[in-house]
């Protein structure tokens, strides 16, 4: 294939994001084959050029390169069932959530009917597919994505490998989306609690950016102290955050707003101090919340001495 | 005084926080009077062309404008008590940490004393104080801040007034520092996930901040949705993320990570989805976390219909 010729790619699932995706193919001038299994959902992709195939082998069948989004890894391999012969010799890339288990099941199973296989995330909504700062990452066959990383980029600038894991890009989808829901527990309970005193949740929008601004600020700092093992250089201390935690009753008396889910957090800190953290980094919390304790001895060492 | 001549300032308190401040008028060329407990904490400042009070009383006689800086509302009026007399007719801002129980508090016997009275809170680190973009807010008297608002500017660019209610400071500090722990406890989580798959806990940073920026942008869409008291737009609905909470356990053994401390975070989608939420949006949890029900009918009756 020559360097003017775009790579063929076939999308499967033409939900949301697989409609977003085949789009961004069609607009970077790939020649692009579409399936889905309600398939009234792809007449728009035809309309702007896309070849629509009648049944799934012939939609592997018409690229080196397939891309699925579907909802779920076990929704993946139901679907490709009837396509196993199509893959032989063929590149796959899943684009769904799901879990790193889902992503090793599929993995295996790709890889015994003769396909490469890596598997992805879109870190965005499907508006954003194709702008230079999508974020997508994948784990799996390096040679697959060395190969196709000019093709994958037309979904977003920001596309990464992580390594050869197949279940990487659902254990990193796993480990960073652990933030989201706390974060919005807690602006919603500072929203009730503003909304007690009669002020719009609004009012508090500008400050919670500029908070979650801060928040991010302190996140490289925390990650060198989790990789050294070394917290001994507090900015802020579990203590500090100890002595907060005693304000918790107060506000939900002050604000009529039910903080009990924040009990464990503060358990935490509890043990954490217990374990000698008291006056070390709040990210000595991870030693915290390992089940099994530090993952290398040399870790161990640089945390206690 | 002239626009020329730049209001005196006292600064009481030469922690980390309260020696920023005091640089900050002085460099702004604010006549700048200083004291601390610990009168060898002034020393820096006096280098820098600052006046040291030998008694606090001196200290709140030496200027209109009386900023305190110490570790909480307690500390405070006990530090003030010998100086009541010498507040009678000048302007008393606070800058500490505390509740709004205690912001009250220090009003009461600051207009008892004769004294203006506004709580304020310092949003960022002291090396931000003075930044354009750095945040300060304040309740309590309008009068003062309107007559002070270009001094107390020059401790950050982003000065405003919340309101006549001397605890607002407080109050917003609360709510929005809400978010905090369970963000980071959310991210240590997510980083010794990587760890236990070999991988450092700074590969996670930069998806970690790319997810924060996503959840900022969602925050102003959640507010409207909270204020106005209707959920039915859903984005995120309820029942999406309990979908998710489905995974927890299965993260939990994947990674050897402690993920018991987000069980109550999902006992509050399963209330949510109880009352009715569950293809609203998540931000109706909101509702869940009050402990007197909505603020007003009116609210209600939108959020029913
Ligand atoms: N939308 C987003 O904002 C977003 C963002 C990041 C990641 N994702 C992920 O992307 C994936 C797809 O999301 P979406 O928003 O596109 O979902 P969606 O709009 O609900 O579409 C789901 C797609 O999967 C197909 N499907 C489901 N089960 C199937 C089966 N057993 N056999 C064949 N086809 C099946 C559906 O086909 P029918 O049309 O026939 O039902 C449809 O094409 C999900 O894993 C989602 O978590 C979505
Ligand atoms: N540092 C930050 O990043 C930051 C950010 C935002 C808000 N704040 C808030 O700003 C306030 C001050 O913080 P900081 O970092 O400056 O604290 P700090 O470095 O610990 O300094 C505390 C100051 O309070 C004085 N003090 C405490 N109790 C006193 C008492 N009973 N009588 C007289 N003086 C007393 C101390 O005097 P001595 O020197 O004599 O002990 C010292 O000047 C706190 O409420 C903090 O939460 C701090």
């Amino acid at each position: 294939m020559t360097g003017d010729i775009r790579t063929p790619v076939t999308v499967i699932g033409m939900g949301s994001m697989g409609r977003a995706l085949a789009e961004a193919f069609l607009d970077a001038g790939h020649p692009t084959t579409v399936w889905n299994r309600t398939p009234e959902k792809a007449e728009p992709l035809v309309a702007r050029g896309a070849v629509r195939a009648g049944r799934v082998e012939d939609a592997v069948a018409a690229s080196p390169l397939v891309v699925t989004c579907l909802t779920t890894f076990e929704d993946t391999r139901e679907a490709l069932e009837g396509a196993a012969d199509a893959l032989r010799g063929r590149d796959l890339v899943t684009l769904n959530s799901g879990s790193p288990a889902g992503a090793r099941e599929t993995a295996a199973w790709a890889t015994a009917v003769g396909a490469r296989f890596l598997a992805g995330a879109v870190k965005n909504v499907p508006s954003a597919v194709g702008a230079p700062d999508t974020l997508l990452y994948y784990g799996g066959d390096r040679g697959l994505f060395e190969e196709h990383v000019a093709t994958l980029r037309v979904l977003g600038g920001d596309t990464v490998h992580l390594g050869d894991g197949t279940d990487l890009a659902a254990l990193y989808e796993m480990a960073v989306g652990a933030m989201l829901l706390p974060a919005l527990v807690g602006f919603f309970q500072g929203a009730a609690a503003v909304q007690a005193r009669g002020l719009p949740a609004s009012s508090m929008v500008g400050f919670a950016g500029k908070w979650l601004d801060m928040i991010k600020s302190l996140l490289p700092v925390y990650a060198e102290e989790i990789d050294s093992g070394d917290y001994t250089d507090a900015a802020s201390s579990v203590n500090l955050f100890l002595a907060g935690a005693a304000h918790d009753e107060e506000l939900a008396v002050e604000t009529h707003v039910d903080t009990s889910w924040i009990a464990p957090l503060n358990a935490l800190l509890e043990r954490a101090v217990e374990a000698g953290h008291g006056e070390h980094s709040i990210a000595a919390l991870t030693e915290v919340l390992r089940v099994g304790g530090n993952p290398s001895e040399e870790r161990k060492l640089t945390a206690d001495h």
